[in-house]
């Protein structure tokens, strides 16, 4: 099937560019609440199952071991700015583990914020690990290796003892096979797999109640939720639309954006987990949509809706900053 | 209509994300080449057409008074990386106009080249209006405004005098009427209008041969188009697609970007003008389309087809630089 288009970018009156996509919102025993376009189709959640990945930190111990609190877990789940405090904290977590940036394998690249990039050269910086946006992740990451006893190298490889832990944790969460067949490299060198929106959705309802989880398990993904909510800089940084979704309600939605278009949220309250796609990857229509599946879903709170209505209505400026168009979601068709 | 996917981005053996998009190919008498999708659907062309809004800085007779070559006509129908060649001729063809940068009204952005960017900063800079990728085509009118005895101050708006030489230039290359009915504003400031891709197709294929052109014309047109195709890291910067496009072939392709994923082209010797557009902005999936448009046109020159097609396949590569995917353009539809 075709997806419809759900976002449309308007210069003047006109439509200049559109994008289709498709979105999926289930409750924990995996009813569904609305489905637009294709809500099977597999899709890389890529970045935004972070908080799932970030289980084992959890439940292996690590956390607490480490005296991690609602800060380092919210950097685990994070797609972060590269600003100074996410650099820190991700060298902080490493400190603890015994270890430092060398051992990351996610690469190095300039801040995703572009003013933390600026402040960076001008202090004669140049980007590393640490400033990759999944720097937090991989902390987490290396840290658990170390906890749990287990070699960290090639930790970011299919197969390595911790790949297979988190893999555990994402079959089990999402009800879907994660195998060779539908997986494929991340841009921070682990594994990514292809799960179907709806099953995204279900985890992340999951993930938002503890519905069918052991009590070990809802006790960590009400932690992982809670730290992202409590400390939204943390999951992203500066002007990112994560914080000021996060910010808009504080402890009453949680949402991760993914590479290529994804975005998954949870709506405690509602018991709902949500996870869309925008079919091209455009970044700028995947937040114009979570922000307008959000404010429907919470439209009894009118003055939240109307927040995430103008949210999802982000105006384009020219260089001197007029407004020449705007961003916006089309009707819903479901 | 529904236009077909054209380009397809995969992460391993799946395919991740897909663009839609619609091809114009035609003549200079407005004989259909090749259609794909709806190429009678108005678009904004943005800076793809910066070659036609040129066509008043010869016309006017300001281009010889002024001394200018293939390097500053070049700069003139450009969307350049703000590299310090590139701002250092903008600079020189305003002052041949005695004026200097405070006289652009296109606002001011960091260079579109993150090397630039990076260098500036570290050089302790700030962005002007000069590294904004428009400063070359603003320089281009300010000194054609000076040169006529036009008042410059506000050369931007529609109505003023200068942007009325624009629009009767590009009414009269596209056959289109470019009113406030299909118009907005583009990123520097300037009227853009909605034009269909076929007339698009069909101006530039005016452009390329001078076919139902005054003699005059058209020899600004074929000046303009050579010097584009004589000095192309002038129409753009370090790594971009325009570059290495014209450069495999130099003197036989012109191609130009415009935002929103545009693309204007032409291939004198076949005496055809190409327009597409992504519906959804993406410049990724524009610049292989338009590989792969060249790539299909050019087939009789198969080790120039090759070299087009294998540009047409970019490589997504991780943040430590191994390939786990790929963009590539679908079967052609048409």
């Amino acid at each position: 099937m075709t997806n419809p288009v759900l976002v449309e970018v308007l210069r003047g009156a006109i439509v200049e560019s559109a994008h289709r996509g498709a979105v999926a919102v289930f409750d924990a025993d995996g009813k569904p609440f609305l489905e637009i376009g294709d809500a099977t189709r597999p899709v890389f959640p890529r970045s935004a199952v972070k908080a799932i990945q970030a289980l084992p930190l959890v439940e292996s111990g690590t956390a607490d071991a480490y005296g991690f609190g609602d800060r380092e877990l919210a950097l685990a789940c994070a797609s972060h700015s590269g600003e100074p405090v996410h650099v820190e904290l991700a060298t902080a977590m490493l400190a603890k583990a015994g270890l430092d940036r060398t051992a990351l394998e996610c690469g190095a690249h300039w801040p995703s914020s572009h003013d933390a990039t600026i402040a960076l050269a001008r202090a004669g910086g140049s980007p590393n690990a640490l400033h990759n946006n999944c720097s937090g992740k991989h902390s987490g990451f290396l840290c658990t290796c170390v906890h749990s006893g287990i070699a960290h190298q090639g930790y970011v490889k299919a197969g390595h003892a911790f790949q297979e832990m988190v893999r555990d944790a994402m079959q089990s969460v999402t009800g879907v096979a994660h195998d060779a067949d539908n997986s494929a490299t991340d841009g921070c060198s682990i594994p990514t797999y292809a799960v179907p929106l709806k099953n995204l959705a279900l985890g992340f309802a999951r993930m938002a109640t503890g519905r069918g989880f052991a009590p070990e398990r809802a006790k960590a993904a009400n932690r992982l939720l809670s730290a992202c909510m409590a400390e939204p800089f943390l999951v992203a940084g500066t002007g990112k639309a994560d914080v000021a979704l996060m910010q808009a309600a504080p402890g009453r939605i949680f949402v991760k954006t993914g590479a290529e278009g994804v975005y998954c949220a949870a709506v405690p309250e509602l018991g709902l987990g949500i996870a869309l796609k925008c079919d091209d990857g455009a970044a700028r229509a995947a937040e114009v949509m979570v922000a307008s599946v959000l404010a429907k879903l919470l439209r009894a709170d009118e003055a939240l809706a109307a927040k995430l209505s103008e949210f999802a209505r982000p105006p384009i400026e020219s260089r001197i900053g007029a407004k020449v168009g705007l961003l916006r979601p089309t009707a819903a068709r479901n």
